[in-house]
Protein backbone atom coordinates (compact mmCIF):
# COMPACT_ATOMS: atom_id res chain seq x y z
CA UNK A 1 0.00 0.00 0.00
CA UNK A 2 1.22 3.65 -0.70
CA UNK A 3 1.43 5.65 2.61
CA UNK A 4 0.19 9.61 2.00
CA UNK A 5 0.94 10.84 5.42
CA UNK A 6 -0.40 13.96 6.61
CA UNK A 7 2.98 15.71 5.80
CA UNK A 8 2.99 14.39 2.28
CA UNK A 9 -0.68 16.39 1.52
CA UNK A 10 0.46 19.90 3.21
CA UNK A 11 3.10 19.49 0.00
CA UNK A 12 0.85 18.42 -2.78
CA UNK A 13 -0.93 20.66 -5.35
CA UNK A 14 -3.86 22.14 -4.45
CA UNK A 15 -6.27 20.39 -6.95
CA UNK A 16 -4.69 17.31 -6.70
CA UNK A 17 -4.93 18.15 -2.81
CA UNK A 18 -8.70 18.42 -2.99
CA UNK A 19 -9.61 15.81 -6.02
CA UNK A 20 -7.71 13.11 -3.61
CA UNK A 21 -9.27 14.46 0.23
CA UNK A 22 -13.19 14.72 -1.75
CA UNK A 23 -12.38 11.03 -2.50
CA UNK A 24 -11.78 9.69 0.82
CA UNK A 25 -15.18 9.98 2.03
CA UNK A 26 -16.52 6.91 -0.48
CA UNK A 27 -19.80 7.41 -2.46
CA UNK A 28 -22.00 10.07 -1.48
CA UNK A 29 -25.49 11.19 -2.71
CA UNK A 30 -26.59 13.84 -5.00
CA UNK A 31 -29.18 16.14 -4.19
CA UNK A 32 -30.17 19.47 -5.28
CA UNK A 33 -31.30 22.30 -2.60
CA UNK A 34 -33.81 24.29 -3.79
CA UNK A 35 -34.54 27.59 -1.75
CA UNK A 36 -36.13 31.14 -2.48
CA UNK A 37 -35.58 34.06 -0.60
CA UNK A 38 -37.81 36.80 0.74
CA UNK A 39 -37.52 38.85 -2.38
CA UNK A 40 -38.76 35.44 -4.22
CA UNK A 41 -35.13 35.24 -5.81
CA UNK A 42 -34.73 31.28 -6.03
CA UNK A 43 -31.95 29.33 -5.83
CA UNK A 44 -31.25 25.38 -6.73
CA UNK A 45 -27.31 24.09 -6.12
CA UNK A 46 -26.16 20.55 -5.99
CA UNK A 47 -24.86 18.78 -2.68
CA UNK A 48 -23.42 15.88 -2.05
CA UNK A 49 -22.97 15.97 2.01
CA UNK A 50 -26.35 15.01 2.78
CA UNK A 51 -26.68 12.98 6.00
CA UNK A 52 -29.12 11.71 8.05
CA UNK A 53 -28.96 12.25 11.73
CA UNK A 54 -31.71 10.29 13.19
CA UNK A 55 -35.48 8.77 12.21
CA UNK A 56 -37.35 9.78 14.84
CA UNK A 57 -37.38 13.20 15.47
CA UNK A 58 -36.54 12.74 11.43
CA UNK A 59 -33.77 14.76 10.85
CA UNK A 60 -31.32 15.26 7.64
CA UNK A 61 -27.95 17.59 7.45
CA UNK A 62 -26.15 19.41 4.96
CA UNK A 63 -22.56 20.78 5.26
CA UNK A 64 -22.64 24.16 3.73
CA UNK A 65 -19.40 26.07 2.98
CA UNK A 66 -20.14 29.98 3.43
CA UNK A 67 -17.27 31.06 0.88
CA UNK A 68 -18.66 28.76 -2.00
CA UNK A 69 -21.58 28.82 -4.28
CA UNK A 70 -23.64 26.88 -1.64
CA UNK A 71 -23.77 30.31 0.61
CA UNK A 72 -26.96 31.66 -1.35
CA UNK A 73 -28.62 28.06 -0.27
CA UNK A 74 -27.84 29.06 3.26
CA UNK A 75 -28.71 32.04 3.54
CA UNK A 76 -32.04 31.58 1.78
CA UNK A 77 -33.05 28.81 4.21
CA UNK A 78 -32.05 31.29 6.58
CA UNK A 79 -34.62 33.71 5.28
CA UNK A 80 -37.18 31.37 5.02
CA UNK A 81 -36.82 28.79 7.00
CA UNK A 82 -37.12 25.85 5.00
CA UNK A 83 -35.79 24.31 1.76
CA UNK A 84 -36.60 21.48 -0.80
CA UNK A 85 -34.55 18.01 -0.91
CA UNK A 86 -34.54 16.58 -4.58
CA UNK A 87 -33.07 13.26 -5.67
CA UNK A 88 -31.14 13.44 -8.93
CA UNK A 89 -31.85 10.50 -11.50
CA UNK A 90 -29.52 9.63 -14.56
CA UNK A 91 -32.18 11.30 -16.73
CA UNK A 92 -30.75 14.40 -15.29
CA UNK A 93 -27.55 14.94 -13.62
CA UNK A 94 -26.14 16.43 -16.03
CA UNK A 95 -28.10 19.75 -15.45
CA UNK A 96 -27.80 18.77 -11.96
CA UNK A 97 -23.76 19.29 -12.24
CA UNK A 98 -24.35 22.28 -13.89
CA UNK A 99 -25.95 24.18 -10.77
CA UNK A 100 -22.52 23.92 -9.29
CA UNK A 101 -21.75 27.16 -11.63
CA UNK A 102 -21.11 30.21 -9.81
CA UNK A 103 -24.22 31.98 -11.13
CA UNK A 104 -24.65 35.42 -9.62
CA UNK A 105 -27.59 35.62 -6.73
CA UNK A 106 -29.58 37.56 -9.67
CA UNK A 107 -29.75 34.32 -11.68
CA UNK A 108 -32.34 31.36 -10.79
CA UNK A 109 -30.26 28.32 -11.70
CA UNK A 110 -34.00 26.53 -12.59
CA UNK A 111 -33.61 29.08 -16.11
CA UNK A 112 -29.92 28.78 -16.55
CA UNK A 113 -29.75 25.24 -16.16
CA UNK A 114 -33.19 23.97 -17.68
CA UNK A 115 -34.35 22.65 -14.80
CA UNK A 116 -38.34 22.78 -14.46
CA UNK A 117 -39.81 23.65 -11.01
CA UNK A 118 -43.06 23.74 -9.44
CA UNK A 119 -44.94 24.50 -6.20
CA UNK A 120 -46.67 22.34 -3.71
CA UNK A 121 -48.41 23.53 -1.03
CA UNK A 122 -45.71 25.78 0.68
CA UNK A 123 -45.19 28.49 -1.69
CA UNK A 124 -41.89 29.25 -0.06
CA UNK A 125 -39.67 26.65 -1.44
CA UNK A 126 -39.33 25.02 -4.85
CA UNK A 127 -38.95 21.76 -6.14
CA UNK A 128 -37.54 19.98 -8.88
CA UNK A 129 -40.22 18.83 -11.15
CA UNK A 130 -39.12 15.38 -12.31
CA UNK A 131 -37.19 14.33 -9.20
CA UNK A 132 -38.91 11.24 -7.95
CA UNK A 133 -38.20 11.72 -4.42
CA UNK A 134 -38.77 15.14 -3.07
CA UNK A 135 -38.61 16.20 0.14
CA UNK A 136 -39.66 19.91 2.40
CA UNK A 137 -37.28 20.18 5.08
CA UNK A 138 -37.87 22.60 8.02
CA UNK A 139 -34.77 24.23 9.28
CA UNK A 140 -34.42 23.11 12.62
CA UNK A 141 -30.55 24.50 13.75
CA UNK A 142 -27.28 25.71 12.22
CA UNK A 143 -24.28 24.28 14.12
CA UNK A 144 -21.13 26.49 12.61
CA UNK A 145 -18.05 23.43 12.31
CA UNK A 146 -15.08 26.14 13.30
CA UNK A 147 -12.27 24.24 12.25
CA UNK A 148 -13.21 25.16 8.67
CA UNK A 149 -16.11 27.68 8.69
CA UNK A 150 -18.30 25.66 7.32
CA UNK A 151 -22.05 24.97 8.79
CA UNK A 152 -23.95 22.28 9.62
CA UNK A 153 -27.52 22.73 8.51
CA UNK A 154 -30.04 20.18 10.32
CA UNK A 155 -33.44 19.70 9.05
CA UNK A 156 -36.86 18.03 9.87
CA UNK A 157 -38.58 16.41 7.35
CA UNK A 158 -41.75 18.02 6.59
CA UNK A 159 -43.08 16.43 3.71
CA UNK A 160 -41.81 13.55 1.51
CA UNK A 161 -43.21 13.31 -1.99
CA UNK A 162 -43.06 9.79 -3.84
CA UNK A 163 -44.88 8.11 -6.14
CA UNK A 164 -46.11 4.67 -4.85
CA UNK A 165 -44.36 2.20 -6.92
CA UNK A 166 -41.12 2.95 -5.01
CA UNK A 167 -42.36 2.71 -1.78
CA UNK A 168 -42.03 -0.91 -0.24
CA UNK A 169 -44.81 -2.47 1.91
CA UNK A 170 -41.91 -1.67 5.00
CA UNK A 171 -41.29 1.39 3.89
CA UNK A 172 -37.71 1.38 1.93
CA UNK A 173 -37.85 3.23 -0.71
CA UNK A 174 -36.52 1.73 -3.90
CA UNK A 175 -33.37 4.36 -4.80
CA UNK A 176 -32.27 1.80 -7.69
CA UNK A 177 -35.57 1.34 -9.28
CA UNK A 178 -35.93 5.52 -9.62
CA UNK A 179 -32.33 5.16 -11.26
CA UNK A 180 -30.89 7.57 -8.69
CA UNK A 181 -27.12 8.46 -9.01
CA UNK A 182 -24.69 8.69 -6.47
CA UNK A 183 -21.16 10.33 -6.91
CA UNK A 184 -17.72 10.60 -5.27
CA UNK A 185 -14.71 13.22 -5.81
CA UNK A 186 -16.55 16.56 -7.49
CA UNK A 187 -17.26 15.15 -10.71
CA UNK A 188 -18.14 11.84 -10.75
CA UNK A 189 -21.04 9.70 -11.20
CA UNK A 190 -22.53 6.53 -11.16
CA UNK A 191 -25.64 4.35 -10.79
CA UNK A 192 -25.66 1.91 -8.27
CA UNK A 193 -26.55 -1.64 -8.42
CA UNK A 194 -28.24 -3.89 -5.81
CA UNK A 195 -26.20 -6.72 -4.77
CA UNK A 196 -28.53 -7.38 -1.71
CA UNK A 197 -31.00 -6.78 0.85
CA UNK A 198 -29.61 -8.54 4.14
CA UNK A 199 -30.86 -9.43 7.05
CA UNK A 200 -31.16 -7.85 10.68
CA UNK A 201 -27.43 -8.49 12.12
CA UNK A 202 -27.50 -10.95 15.43
CA UNK A 203 -24.30 -11.86 17.77
CA UNK B 1 -46.79 11.19 -6.04
CA UNK B 2 -47.65 10.16 -2.90
CA UNK B 3 -47.77 12.91 -0.38
CA UNK B 4 -46.57 11.73 3.50
CA UNK B 5 -46.45 14.31 5.40
CA UNK B 6 -45.32 14.84 9.14
CA UNK B 7 -48.49 14.25 10.29
CA UNK B 8 -48.49 11.23 8.48
CA UNK B 9 -44.84 9.97 9.94
CA UNK B 10 -45.65 10.12 13.31
CA UNK B 11 -48.81 7.77 13.00
CA UNK B 12 -46.56 4.80 11.13
CA UNK B 13 -45.57 2.36 13.01
CA UNK B 14 -42.22 2.35 14.37
CA UNK B 15 -39.76 -0.05 12.09
CA UNK B 16 -41.59 1.50 8.96
CA UNK B 17 -40.94 4.87 10.26
CA UNK B 18 -37.24 4.01 10.60
CA UNK B 19 -36.85 2.51 7.32
CA UNK B 20 -38.51 5.42 5.28
CA UNK B 21 -36.57 7.82 6.78
CA UNK B 22 -33.08 6.25 6.60
CA UNK B 23 -33.95 5.62 2.80
CA UNK B 24 -34.10 9.46 2.25
CA UNK B 25 -30.59 10.45 2.10
CA UNK B 26 -29.99 8.64 -0.82
CA UNK B 27 -26.95 6.65 -1.56
CA UNK B 28 -24.63 6.07 1.50
CA UNK B 29 -20.55 5.32 1.63
CA UNK B 30 -20.38 2.21 3.95
CA UNK B 31 -17.43 2.08 6.25
CA UNK B 32 -15.62 0.36 8.92
CA UNK B 33 -14.48 2.23 12.10
CA UNK B 34 -11.21 0.54 14.05
CA UNK B 35 -10.49 1.28 17.24
CA UNK B 36 -9.09 0.28 20.59
CA UNK B 37 -9.75 1.60 24.32
CA UNK B 38 -6.77 2.52 26.65
CA UNK B 39 -7.32 -1.10 27.98
CA UNK B 40 -6.54 -2.65 24.46
CA UNK B 41 -9.65 -3.48 23.76
CA UNK B 42 -10.58 -3.23 20.18
CA UNK B 43 -13.75 -2.58 18.54
CA UNK B 44 -14.74 -2.19 14.99
CA UNK B 45 -18.17 -0.88 13.56
CA UNK B 46 -19.69 -0.24 10.37
CA UNK B 47 -20.72 3.59 9.81
CA UNK B 48 -23.13 4.90 7.09
CA UNK B 49 -22.74 8.48 7.76
CA UNK B 50 -18.89 9.23 6.68
CA UNK B 51 -19.10 13.09 5.45
CA UNK B 52 -16.45 14.82 3.82
CA UNK B 53 -16.14 18.14 5.90
CA UNK B 54 -13.36 19.93 4.10
CA UNK B 55 -10.12 19.51 2.04
CA UNK B 56 -7.61 21.94 3.46
CA UNK B 57 -7.59 21.35 6.40
CA UNK B 58 -8.79 17.74 5.56
CA UNK B 59 -11.55 16.78 7.56
CA UNK B 60 -14.36 13.90 7.60
CA UNK B 61 -16.63 13.61 9.76
CA UNK B 62 -18.69 10.22 11.15
CA UNK B 63 -22.10 10.86 13.64
CA UNK B 64 -22.72 8.68 16.20
CA UNK B 65 -25.69 7.61 18.61
CA UNK B 66 -24.78 7.59 21.76
CA UNK B 67 -27.23 4.89 22.53
CA UNK B 68 -26.42 2.37 20.14
CA UNK B 69 -23.28 0.04 19.25
CA UNK B 70 -21.90 2.75 17.77
CA UNK B 71 -21.18 4.53 20.80
CA UNK B 72 -17.84 2.00 21.64
CA UNK B 73 -16.78 3.52 18.59
CA UNK B 74 -16.99 6.96 20.41
CA UNK B 75 -15.76 6.07 23.79
CA UNK B 76 -12.20 4.62 22.08
CA UNK B 77 -12.40 7.77 20.64
CA UNK B 78 -12.70 9.89 23.18
CA UNK B 79 -10.10 7.50 25.38
CA UNK B 80 -7.13 7.70 22.53
CA UNK B 81 -8.23 10.44 20.08
CA UNK B 82 -7.73 8.31 16.89
CA UNK B 83 -9.77 5.92 14.58
CA UNK B 84 -9.08 4.07 11.53
CA UNK B 85 -11.44 4.46 8.42
CA UNK B 86 -11.55 1.38 5.92
CA UNK B 87 -13.63 1.58 3.17
CA UNK B 88 -15.84 -2.08 2.66
CA UNK B 89 -15.46 -3.81 -0.24
CA UNK B 90 -17.86 -6.41 -2.43
CA UNK B 91 -15.60 -9.24 -1.18
CA UNK B 92 -16.34 -8.70 2.83
CA UNK B 93 -19.54 -6.63 2.89
CA UNK B 94 -21.06 -9.12 4.59
CA UNK B 95 -18.11 -9.37 7.07
CA UNK B 96 -18.92 -5.67 7.56
CA UNK B 97 -22.67 -5.58 7.94
CA UNK B 98 -22.22 -8.50 10.49
CA UNK B 99 -20.39 -5.86 12.97
CA UNK B 100 -23.88 -3.80 13.41
CA UNK B 101 -24.82 -6.63 15.71
CA UNK B 102 -24.62 -6.07 19.63
CA UNK B 103 -21.86 -7.39 20.64
CA UNK B 104 -20.33 -7.19 24.43
CA UNK B 105 -17.96 -4.80 25.13
CA UNK B 106 -15.37 -7.34 25.82
CA UNK B 107 -16.08 -8.86 22.35
CA UNK B 108 -13.76 -7.75 19.19
CA UNK B 109 -15.65 -7.77 16.22
CA UNK B 110 -12.59 -8.52 13.99
CA UNK B 111 -12.95 -12.44 15.63
CA UNK B 112 -16.49 -12.66 16.03
CA UNK B 113 -17.00 -11.33 12.64
CA UNK B 114 -13.71 -13.01 11.17
CA UNK B 115 -12.34 -9.81 9.66
CA UNK B 116 -8.51 -9.77 10.15
CA UNK B 117 -6.69 -6.78 11.66
CA UNK B 118 -3.64 -5.09 10.98
CA UNK B 119 -1.91 -2.39 12.52
CA UNK B 120 0.55 0.28 11.08
CA UNK B 121 2.80 2.88 12.44
CA UNK B 122 0.25 3.68 15.51
CA UNK B 123 -0.60 1.13 17.55
CA UNK B 124 -3.50 2.79 19.32
CA UNK B 125 -5.66 2.04 16.16
CA UNK B 126 -6.50 -1.42 14.56
CA UNK B 127 -7.13 -1.22 10.37
CA UNK B 128 -8.80 -4.00 8.40
CA UNK B 129 -6.80 -5.80 6.78
CA UNK B 130 -7.71 -6.09 2.68
CA UNK B 131 -9.55 -2.71 3.14
CA UNK B 132 -8.16 -1.51 -0.17
CA UNK B 133 -8.52 2.21 1.14
CA UNK B 134 -7.32 2.67 5.13
CA UNK B 135 -7.10 6.18 6.53
CA UNK B 136 -5.65 6.83 10.06
CA UNK B 137 -8.01 9.56 11.82
CA UNK B 138 -7.25 12.23 14.32
CA UNK B 139 -9.54 13.68 16.61
CA UNK B 140 -10.61 17.00 15.93
CA UNK B 141 -13.60 17.67 18.07
CA UNK B 142 -17.10 16.31 18.96
CA UNK B 143 -19.78 18.53 18.86
CA UNK B 144 -23.26 17.39 20.13
CA UNK B 145 -26.51 17.53 18.33
CA UNK B 146 -28.73 18.61 21.28
CA UNK B 147 -31.74 18.21 18.77
CA UNK B 148 -32.12 14.63 18.86
CA UNK B 149 -29.03 13.57 21.30
CA UNK B 150 -26.18 12.33 18.44
CA UNK B 151 -22.59 13.25 17.92
CA UNK B 152 -20.71 14.58 15.26
CA UNK B 153 -17.03 13.38 15.57
CA UNK B 154 -14.94 15.13 13.44
CA UNK B 155 -11.33 13.93 12.80
CA UNK B 156 -8.40 15.56 10.53
CA UNK B 157 -6.78 12.77 7.74
CA UNK B 158 -3.72 11.86 9.01
CA UNK B 159 -2.09 9.30 7.04
CA UNK B 160 -4.02 7.65 3.57
CA UNK B 161 -3.20 4.10 2.80
CA UNK B 162 -4.18 3.27 -0.84
CA UNK B 163 -2.57 0.52 -3.63
CA UNK B 164 -1.12 3.19 -6.25
CA UNK B 165 -3.45 1.60 -9.33
CA UNK B 166 -6.57 2.85 -7.93
CA UNK B 167 -4.79 6.79 -7.45
CA UNK B 168 -5.10 8.53 -10.44
CA UNK B 169 -2.64 11.18 -11.95
CA UNK B 170 -5.09 13.50 -10.84
CA UNK B 171 -5.37 12.67 -7.31
CA UNK B 172 -8.72 11.16 -7.91
CA UNK B 173 -8.75 7.52 -6.22
CA UNK B 174 -10.89 5.51 -8.45
CA UNK B 175 -13.42 3.72 -6.10
CA UNK B 176 -15.24 1.64 -8.29
CA UNK B 177 -11.54 -0.21 -9.40
CA UNK B 178 -12.04 -1.26 -5.58
CA UNK B 179 -14.99 -2.78 -5.90
CA UNK B 180 -16.39 -0.54 -2.97
CA UNK B 181 -19.94 -0.80 -1.98
CA UNK B 182 -22.53 1.79 -1.05
CA UNK B 183 -26.15 1.65 1.40
CA UNK B 184 -29.27 2.53 1.18
CA UNK B 185 -31.86 2.29 3.85
CA UNK B 186 -30.17 -0.11 6.46
CA UNK B 187 -30.17 -2.94 4.80
CA UNK B 188 -28.71 -2.58 1.43
CA UNK B 189 -25.72 -3.08 -0.51
CA UNK B 190 -24.98 -1.94 -3.82
CA UNK B 191 -22.37 -1.71 -6.49
CA UNK B 192 -21.97 1.76 -8.09
CA UNK B 193 -21.12 1.50 -11.65
CA UNK B 194 -19.36 4.77 -13.60
CA UNK B 195 -21.75 7.03 -15.89
CA UNK B 196 -19.22 9.50 -16.54
CA UNK B 197 -16.79 11.88 -14.88
CA UNK B 198 -18.18 15.47 -15.81
CA UNK B 199 -15.82 19.00 -16.33
CA UNK B 200 -15.82 21.34 -14.16
CA UNK B 201 -18.96 24.09 -14.62
CA UNK B 202 -18.80 27.30 -15.92
CA UNK B 203 -21.75 29.62 -16.05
Amino acid sequence: MEKISSENLKALESRYNIALINSLSGFKPIVLIGTRNNDGLENLAIFNSLTHIGANPPLLAIVSRPNSVDRHTIENIRDTGIFSINHVSEHFYKKAHQTSARYDRSQSEFEFCQIDKEYKDNDSVPFVKGSLLQIEMKLEQIIPIELNDTLLCLGSVQNIYVKKEFLGTDGFIDLEKMNLVCGSGLDSYYSPKLIARLPYAKP
